[in-house]
């Protein structure tokens, strides 16, 4: 097996390298002044399983790289062409919202199946698509992050009380919340625009002895954790602290939630992000262990 | 039939529209704070033919909402979608020129083939290719800029010598002289770089009473027409008019050749640039015209 780092994905296809055993090189790119892209493997792939590697947060920039490496090492004769995202975009426009608008989340699927063999990737935001295997083709093995995060707070938060911000999360909190044995809620969330959400809590209960924890698959703005926080501490339910699975936020998102009260804000390392506590690189080298030995042969 | 503008393709779009006497609107998009963009296509296209049109230089960040807007179109029932690309890129790297390089030509026309009916552009960068249909495997039609060219020349200039900056120009050069009814030869270039370019002479043929005009297909850094011009200027052979198909190149660029001793230096409207002079949309929409009624058909 070669793992090759897609741009940004260099410290992940080191992890995974050294877990698999085997040999990890960077894809080679360059930018022509005519603002076209080239691709080079610099490694041999000759009969070789090749895991491209790297998160596509920002993927408008990444995804033609990727295509056109994938189709390099298949024409160079790998024998089968992996990704590895551990944060895979385009799972948000998963219908139409407005007539007339494109559901991306079909196209980026049809995308990479047409150029891919399998796909191991952390937690995609799972809507009203329910399962990859719908808008996928291609071999795909999600790992959950909730047992990870569960691990992690077991070890780090005495009493902790589960709260997702809005009802799109309630499947990764009530996840984690089985798996810690901790009490859990949702949020009622109101999305007025990209940047302008409202929450508001929908129980009147309450656990005052314990750490309220907000989690959510996905930080992008930073809004809907912000207005979380805030309603918190309103509330006077206590300083949260903040889980995340992918942290697409900036550093003013980040400083806008610890000036709200936040605690603590901590991601997976799913995209590289100054709140990156908990590693993923462990259950992603056991996926693609065991997504490259499920099938030896090459694509037509 | 509907024409529907790429970003930067609004132009092109009214002017193919008012020569195909239909509607005509602008794909919409939205970039979303993570990176992703939405498309939304804000015209009925229910059993229409859909024209994509815009140029697609600078083509990394176009190619993904081409694609999504081609999805959508056919997702929402046109009977055909079609592409008007008057610069289609990624025909340069049509070979592997070092080892690992992916050859992205084959994989750039693999992506488009697979999302429309037909293409349709003007002059593509065909070298080592011979003919699209080498690598693209929808119905293409391409306009050749030579007539127009040759015909702007009969109505400006009255005995030209056409020159052409390297042998990969020859086949531009010589097509428009046999038009014209003018003299023509090519230079020897020696490329070091992206950046660096060498040209010379190879032949002792002199026309001193002739205007020399360099021509070459796409003018990129510039460098090489640059090159070419200072070489015509040393050797006392006279200030050239420099014609490019498609205008890459920036102000600077344009600047820079002016500063040398063009003449002039003159464009087709492929990709919109200050220099453009030789309106391609007639030709365009008459291949249009012929491209969607060729097929009735939806693709399976």
């Amino acid at each position: 097996m070669l793992v090759l780092a897609l741009p940004g994905g260099a410290a992940l296809a080191t992890s995974l390298a050294g877990r698999l055993h085997c040999d990890h090189a960077e894809l080679q790119l360059h930018h022509f002044p005519d603002g076209e892209t080239g691709v080079r493997i610099d490694a041999p792939v000759q009969g070789r399983c090749v895991l491209l590697a790297g998160s596509l947060d920002q993927p408008d920039g990444k995804t033609l790289p990727l295509i056109f490496a994938a189709d390099a090492a298949r024409e160079l004769g790998a024998r089968q062409v992996g990704l590895v995202a551990p944060y895979l975009p385009y799972m948000r426009q998963d219908k139409r919202f407005k007539p007339g608008e494109a559901v991306t989340s079909r196209s980026y699927a049809r995308l990479l199946s047409a150029s891919l063999d399998f796909l191991v990737t952390v937690d995609p935001h799972l809507h009203r698509i329910h399962s990859l295997d719908e808008i996928y083709t291609l071999r795909t093995q999600v790992v959950p992050a909730a047992p990870v995060i569960a691990r992690w707070l077991r070890s780090h938060v005495d009493a902790p009380w589960l709260i997702g911000p809005d009802r799109e999360s309630e499947q990764w909190v009530a996840e984690v919340a089985g798996l810690v044995g901790a009490p859990w809620t949702v949020l009622a969330k109101t999305r007025r625009g990209d940047r302008d959400v409202g929450v508001r809590l929908v129980s009147s209960e309450r656990w005052p002895r314990h750490t309220p924890v907000l989690i959510d698959d996905i930080i992008s703005t930073g809004h809907t954790m912000l207005a979380a926080t805030r309603l918190l501490e309103r509330a006077g339910l206590g300083a949260p602290l903040c889980i995340g699975v992918h942290a697409l936020f900036d550093a003013e998102a980040h400083r806008q939630l610890l000036e709200a009260g936040a605690v603590r804000v901590l991601t997976c390392d799913t995209i590289a992000h100054a709140s990156n506590a908990i590693r993923m690189a462990p259950l992603l080298a056991r996926a693609v262990r065991q997504m490259s030995a499920d099938s030896k042969e090459v694509k037509p």
